[in-house]
């Protein structure tokens, strides 16, 4: 009898057989712009209370001083490296997404792969690969299993992250087949992370924990640690315990043919996706307006921008993130829409209180997520109308290289003023000729 | 208004706020049992090959040397330690079991509370009360959901695990309430192992982590770090994503009244729970007929004994430990029923395979899952009606506290034929008297 490979087997040997000469130059140079965007949100993030915590107290466990801690002068294992760099990417929700999934993908998938490549003195390119793969097979575990998984309360960066660092770590230590899909069962195993936690310090648990595992997993794998042949489609496995009605075919099918990696989005600004059309009309017109008094601004857009954002009383800054009515304000009154306007003394500054009372919210089917229109009305009487059908950073509309420098130099230069950050994106821009990218992240530690 | 706490809430007030002296004598005798059990099946599984493994691997990555690995000469991280002391208790299904639940619930809360205790030098009061607490929380979470959730494919020792260890670690923090709240809601975030794993190394990943992210919960709390204020029954939480119907109740009514470690049994032999009564009668037996011949073996026992374990044909020491054929052969055989007789040699043993082959199993709705009874025919045409009403083990039949303190000096000299126990076990009998149990698990390590 034919052996039929399962869902796990299938899915172990499309990332073991995938080569960096099977990666077009257009899915590479994404990897690159993944990285750029990794180590920005990082950066902007190294400084947060979760992070601080959690350094110091992994630091007391923490031996081998295998990888950098992105940020900071300290190095730590890598496991405990992965926990943190992950973290940190994620902690002020701007790091990049995959749409269709609302997974962040980069921050688990990169954060392991970083402390691993810098420990196993990885190439650049063996880097990228598993950049790729890894963010892939954490793409369609999550389409296998959305809808139904994310509306039940798991954190899917956290419960797919897992896999994808799993599935990336693995590809870095050149996992054969079989510990590949013992790799991937550890990894849902360890598959951990409620949406309860967003807003607190918990979710960067199971975020730093989706990295460090993964790399555990493959670490494991790789010393002949063994696990179940059919971990995802099991009778008692990931689906049947994590899924409604899992679509297997969406985890292998056409494998090669297109790249998640393609369809992910970075980030402009720090705070809800859907709010990021209508900073894109506010900022335009203030950047030619800015002195102007405001006595009015009504918002047009997707139901999900009323149901998500229409929060005209907030109290902090984390709050902030998901109020339409602040970032309006914050935005009309800075000519910004930075990490800095989304703090507890934003929200606390008078003027900007006074603005976000006056911003109203109107639903309309007619809009997609990624469009908005904003008529704001002057002290002189006038409404400008202001539009944008697709928003900066998303598919229709992507960052460009250029934006996605500048939102590292902007982070960089809000960690140290002093920091270079040239030598940084010349690296990432350069990894696919380098040879050995352990000394990569050393290029994000203060001098 | 009155603010009314949600169940976490009450539960962590119910954990802060009991004390050594509310706790009853046989309960903290109880306690002490299940440290000796604990014990006991550690240093029978320390050399497993898993631990191996995990310790290799773990040992590359760990700094501070503030606890003991059990069986080893080596220490390790708390974190570290935590986790390997729980795989290794678990690895040969041989710990206790709370079974109503199903849950084995002394592997991850002991193992997080000993190396807890032994880095902050904690008291043997402190400890037992904090085992006693850990594993009282991790059975009334698994109370509430269950049995959906074992029968959605989730292994509940890990994923409540991880509550009881963040519960016990919790209490020998001294965490007030509100953090309390905390650790458990990173338990929640961090609760994560699958059935389909069992049978392989995988399972002690989950099991491992269960100890080691309880501890994690626990400290991450301690030093500030948040959580939400509801992450068992909120609309994101735990119970809506890992359970079906949930029963709030049983989290925190009648707390004190009773205490869920008395319902703990301890295994006499190192497989299946539905075996035992049949092990019993074969035993019994065979101690009064060791030489005799056997031409035939009928088993009759409740139905779930032929679910489960009718298996004439296994290839594998690990499947030997569900083959009631195997075990009523190797009894049979060897007089015995300990580590010994389920190993893949046992399993090849030519006279064991004969024997496995001449038994029978038959299903009857007459016995309850702790009953069996065998007809063994011998040779000479003569048929011998044994019957188990109660398996020894059982709530029904507890072991003593000797059959416990044997079943250490058996494990213990498997481990090491010179190793002296009485020290260990005088130790764990006097815990409630010792001020400091820094060095308890150093007398469960080579010399």
């Amino acid at each position: 009898m034919l052996h039929k490979p399962g869902v796990t087997e299938s899915l172990a040997r499309n990332v073991v057989a995938t080569r960096w000469d099977d990666i077009s130059s257009p899915v590479r140079h994404q990897a690159k712009r993944s990285l750029m965007n990794f180590f920005a949100v990082t950066l902007a993030g190294c400084r947060s209370r979760p992070v601080e915590i959690a350094l110091r107290s992994l630091a007391e466990f923490s031996g081998g001083r295998q990888a950098t801690v992105i940020g900071r002068s300290v190095r730590l294992d890598a496991l405990s490296a992965a926990f943190l760099n992950a973290a940190c990417a994620n902690v002020d929700d701007f790091c990049d997404t995959h749409v269709a999934t609302v997974i962040h993908p980069t921050a688990p998938v990169a954060a392991a792969l970083l402390a691993f490549a810098e420990w196993r003195q990885a190439s650049g390119a063996d880097l990228l690969l598993a950049l790729i793969l890894g963010n892939e097979v954490q793409a369609r575990i999550g389409l296998a299993i959305s809808p139904s998984h994310y509306a039940r309360g798991w954190h899917i960066t956290s419960t797919c992250g897992v896999f994808g660092a799993a599935a990336g770590s693995g590809k870095l230590a050149a996992l054969h087949e079989r510990q590949m899909v013992w790799a991937l069962g550890m990894a849902a195993a360890q598959s951990a992370g409620l949406c309860e936690c967003l807003g607190t310090a918990a979710k960067s648990v199971s975020v730093g924990n989706a990295a460090r595992n993964g790399l555990w997993s493959a670490l494991l794998a790789e010393n002949g640690f063994d696990g179940p042949a059919e971990p995802l489609a099991g009778v008692q496995g990931f689906y049947h315990a994590l899924a409604e009605t899992p679509d297997l075919s969406v985890v292998t099918d056409g494998w090669g043919e297109r790249w998640e990696i393609m369809a992910t989005s970075y980030k402009p600004y720090p705070c809800g996706f859907v709010i990021h059309p209508v900073l894109d009309c506010v900022l335009d017109w203030r950047r030619d307006n800015p002195t102007a008094a405001i006595t009015r601004v009504v918002v047009r857009g997707h139901p999900l921008l009323g149901v998500r954002t229409d929060r005209p009383d907030i109290s902090t800054g984390r709050e902030s993130q998901v109020s339409v009515q602040h970032a309006v304000a914050a935005a009309l009154t800075t000519g910004k829409a930075g990490l800095d306007q989304f703090t507890d003394a934003c929200v606390r500054d008078p003027k900007v209180a006074a603005l976000r009372s006056r911003v109203e919210v109107l639903r309309d089917e007619g809009f997609s997520t990624i469009a908005a229109a904003v008529d704001i009305t002057t002290a002189d009487g006038k409404t400008h109308e202001l539009a944008q059908p697709a928003a900066r950073g998303s598919d229709a509309n992507p960052l460009s290289d250029h934006d996605l420098e500048a939102k590292l130099r902007t982070a960089a230069a809000g960690w140290d003023a002093h920091y270079d950050a040239t030598p940084l994106i010349d690296a990432i821009w350069a990894l696919d000729k380098a040879a050995d990218v352990s000394r990569l992240a050393l290029l994000a530690v203060p001098r």
